[in-house]
């Protein structure tokens, strides 16, 4: 079986979280299973191997799991792209809207050399508003968008769309 | 020259952070690093290799950056300790003091089997008030604390002493 079915095997479906209606793709179940993570990470990397890339940058929180083995792995630099006021050196800051109300996120203007190749990771695409805004803030801090890097896209929410003036390079292990 | 001095050379002071007269220890410089991460992974492996253990759990959300990667060299499960409202399924909750109001923290009651032994990783040990938080959570939760991981103890701060009633087993790859 592929990994990809293995995976919706091991992802846990929760209806009505965070909110009434939606269908929420828990991953926690799948960072049980010791095998499917390394199976995942060998994935991972398999699809940025040789790639022209100067770092990976992970948004957290849970762009944080896998980011950083991935990184690893790659033999990479890890960019963390924190919710405002958690990073303690100067940064690069970005506002951006949510559904309801605001979000704001950082990352240390000392992370990223002018023109560095990045690859954005993260561990879910839905609507694309935080890989978007991530892509945005490393922009504006003179960083170039080689690609993005999800576990899990829920492609009916068509949020690479939103990347697309960034990347057309969208990858997942698992698309719903 | 040893990976406690390379580590020390590569973790960034940043003094007054969060707050006045705090010295704030920065180890998003050291994930710049790719070989010095892959040293640091190897002795955090190194340190737990062979040891009876059934899972590691990573606190939210420094606790994740290795903690993913150190569960999947241990071929171990990886348990997700988050701050509250973040999980979707059942959980168990903690809530507990701060120096300055109060936190509260939350895992999946499905996560641990009883009698678990966890490892509990976070990236660095200061007064010892969420790593103590997440041993109480866990041991509520029927697991056995076998021990705790970090990359960094400040050990003036004397936060192991605040762990003993779990485990003795504090690890660190680097002491201040």
């Amino acid at each position: 079986m592929s990994l990809e079915f293995r995976l919706k095997s091991a992802i846990r479906d929760v209806p009505d979280f965070p909110k009434p209606g939606i269908l929420f793709k828990d991953i926690s179940t799948v960072l049980l299973n010791p095998a499917l993570c390394n199976e995942m990470l060998d994935a991972l990397v398999a699809q940025y191997q040789g790639a022209e890339l100067d770092a990976i940058a992970g948004i957290e929180s849970r762009g944080f799991i896998f980011g950083q083995a991935l990184a690893m792995r790659l033999n990479k630099p890890f960019v963390l792209i924190r919710k405002a006021g958690k990073l303690p050196a100067k940064t690069h800051r970005l506002k951006y809207a949510l559904e309801y109300g605001e979000a704001e996120i950082e990352v240390h203007t000392d992370a990223l050399q002018p023109g560095a190749r990045v690859l954005i990771h993260d561990d879910l695409l839905a609507t694309g508003g935080s890989a978007e805004a991530a892509a945005q803030l490393l922009q504006a801090a003179g960083a170039e968008i080689v690609g993005f890097s999800f576990l899990v896209e829920l492609e009916f929410l068509q949020g690479a769309l939103k990347l697309m003036p960034f990347s057309s390079n969208v990858d997942a292990l698992v698309r719903y």
